[in-house]
């Protein structure tokens, strides 16, 4: 094993940057050298509650961050408005970002690609960190090419508002581009009850299932004569962005370049 | 192993039929005595394409049939009114009926069960006979005491017409009868593309998928706070329903008055 | 609405014991006027971490409790020899018992039930509270019945040491009673790689799924000639005892013997 | 659409054979223009019992059928040492094979190789045409690099009689390419019951479920921490194999050199 890769993880406070800091600290590569914070400047980690062992610098300032700390990597998960000024003085700083974010504008994720490209370093940005939904929606459109009969069910806890979840739209617009039209069931077929056979997507039907006990649960379920394949993914807990972040460490340290969704690091 | 269960089958030629008439000839405590048949009297079965190993007469007239044959029991795969003459014709010859249909009016089996019970002998008729479909619609309502939160999801091959499937209403209307009254969902849920959450049948939704491939399955989803519940029927094809007409014929043997409905020898 | 039940919660502090108190607290037909704690004397629930709003008094000493507090029932959720003084006490006292344990004796159980009998009042004591487990087990106990053919597969997270589960093993048992004995499988099976078959409980298969990511999941299938039936429990979480400890203080105000396991107070 | 493409199918009277006479009479884009048998030379198909429309040429002998008919593809669902001849001679008179066997040796499918590229026209040689088990195990590999955690659980009826299935072994060993090696489950867990964690392949579990009802399934669980992604497979009969030729048949007319699996044409 070679020399860990030294992290920053802006807002360690923060749901999934508490886990960031725990994925850092329980990785033998890795290494936390400090975290920024909104307030605490100056404190050790370990002073704040539920980071007890931890004698890791607290940091509010960005650009007094990266000018004391010898980094490699910063992990932001942070607010879009925040992870961008972080994003744009890691890269400065010669240091390789990857952020958890849905809020960047395309003239900023241009620019940021601009920078890194510019010091010859990795920056990936990335709206879900959850490798096996990525996978899910990947294999989906693969699968379309050679199944253009196919539905979704998603199923999700009862405090979830809107249906079709977005991951269940983004499943079947992936597929559209794969897939040959087709409007799916019996030409005659008729609803006794209205909404029976689901929301219609391009002739595509999804069903959202929505129970207490249920977290995040999608499968798409491919069919044609004598068998069916069927794509599942189960989300139980935030701990399952932790895979993803974890590969994206180790990957932005090999780029040269901005690369925006992990499904373009996923072969 | 006592004295075989002497058996006439009516309807050997059709799917059903045919089935059963397999099921006798492999059941070691059965034996096929004769058979019923639109056509071919005095034949033997032997003699019709698909049975040949089966030297057992045919015969065309019911009460010819078991005025010359020892019988114990009537398995009656026919259509509802030829089923009626012969499952009244052996109740006055004391044969015992084991009969597959939802065609029969309420008076006629208030007539049937009167016949059955003058001579204490048992009669059953059964909609349906696959026991797992019975069993889980059984268990649904046992449940839905418990969890008034429950969806349904039956999946079909997408020949089927109609959605939801019959059998995804009956589970519905007896879990109903069981299950505290509520609205499933959040009251603010919404649905971006209509229908998404399904079919509403007094608060509880019904999903119906249709994919070529696909036989006839259901699956009864029940959730509460930190865990869910599944009920799942998977029904492969026609072969299902002999291990309810078995039972059926083991089971009229000890009764001595009419049964509707498996749901009700199951204990 | 009448009057709320008036509850005294032994055990506020841990994992389950909170969980009560929350629920105790949601509950509208509930209140909580006590808790039992091992310290903290005299305090209030408020004034310990994680319990902000809980005027509620702590008690160390069981006896000064009742004899102070005007309860209804007690929720213990403490270890065997703490719970058998409260649940004793509470019993000397009037106070309906609801208790988490499986670490009582025969002699001790049945020393309960006669104080229970003598003041006609309820008791119930659970191993387990999780209803959509105790469904599982008792719907696969009644299918077994029916179906002689069937496997078990259990899913846990990969720090589980034993396999197969104890809840596998308890519904192996129970399936057993009502299961006309088989060796399942083909009569020349061959395992090409040892193991592949599972665990051998009487003839019925066991297999053991250890997966990182995975919490506690078990599915039964029965399998007959051209059909299956699954019945599959998911916990995803420790809210899921929640559900069988607020039925068994709505049950426990109308019994007047002690039960042991809540399988008898489901129908 | 252009010209339909003709097509010899050999081993019309097999199991696949028929399957794929019915295939080549349903597709608007295909016609059938003569059967390869080992009896019958001469005869029309319709002649035979179970094909009574098709008035197509049953030849016996392969060199003379390919000198009369104007033929683009064969199919070939026979035996080895027939299907090679048939599939040497097609090639020979310039026709493409579709050929569904493992029974060839490398020197063969060198040889067939040889022949194919000297014409400039294809051969696909497959012994799996399911192309939903095929896409099943190629995600399987995919994900594979990403998880190193996995179980198989494959689940047929119990009239087989290896355990695990050829496809379980199969998709082992592609995942072991890719998989970073890890000997699964708690380091210090223990089987009370022998098997309970099925057979050990390189660290990765396979669970073989043997029932009545059931036909070939497969499921694939991967587990990271909060999520399981899970591909299943499930092939309720025969015709599964038919959507697998038909897209060989029209792959081939566009390829100039021989395939051997499917796989290699999936993308």
């Amino acid at each position: 094993m070679g020399k860990p890769i030294k992290i920053v993880v802006a807002g360690p406070r923060g749901r999934m940057g508490k886990e960031a800091v725990n994925l850092v600290n329980e990785t033998p590569e890795f290494e936390l050298v400090a975290v920024l914070d909104r307030k605490h400047n100056g404190m050790l980690l370990s002073e704040i509650d539920g980071f007890s062992n931890l004698d890791v610098r607290i940091y509010t300032d960005v650009e007094e961050c990266f000018q004391n700390v010898d980094a490699d990597v910063l992990i932001d998960l942070t607010v879009p408005e925040t992870g961008y000024l972080h994003t744009k003085t890691a890269l400065l700083h010669g240091v390789r970002p990857v952020v958890g974010t849905t809020g960047f504008t395309e003239e900023e994720i241009s620019e940021l690609r601009k920078l890194a490209e510019e010091r010859d370093i990795g920056c990936i940005i990335a709206p879900n960190f959850a490798i096996g939904a990525i996978l899910m929606m990947k294999f989906s459109q693969m699968a379309a090419k050679y199944f253009n009969n196919v539905e979704i069910i998603e199923l999700h806890h009862d405090q979830k508002l809107d249906a079709p979840s977005g991951t269940a739209l983004k499943t079947a617009q992936m597929m559209s581009n794969n897939r040959e039209k087709k409007k799916q069931g019996h030409p005659n077929e008729k609803e006794t009850i209205r909404g029976a056979r689901g929301a219609n997507f391009e002739g595509m039907r999804i069903h959202s299932v929505r129970l207490p006990g249920l977290v995040a649960h999608q499968q798409v379920i491919f069919g044609a004569p004598g068998e069916t394949l069927t794509i599942r993914h189960d989300s139980y807990n935030r701990a399952s962005f932790m895979t993803g972040v974890k590969m994206s460490v180790e990957t932005v340290m090999k780029l040269n370049t901005l690369v925006y969704g992990l499904e373009h690091i996923l072969e």
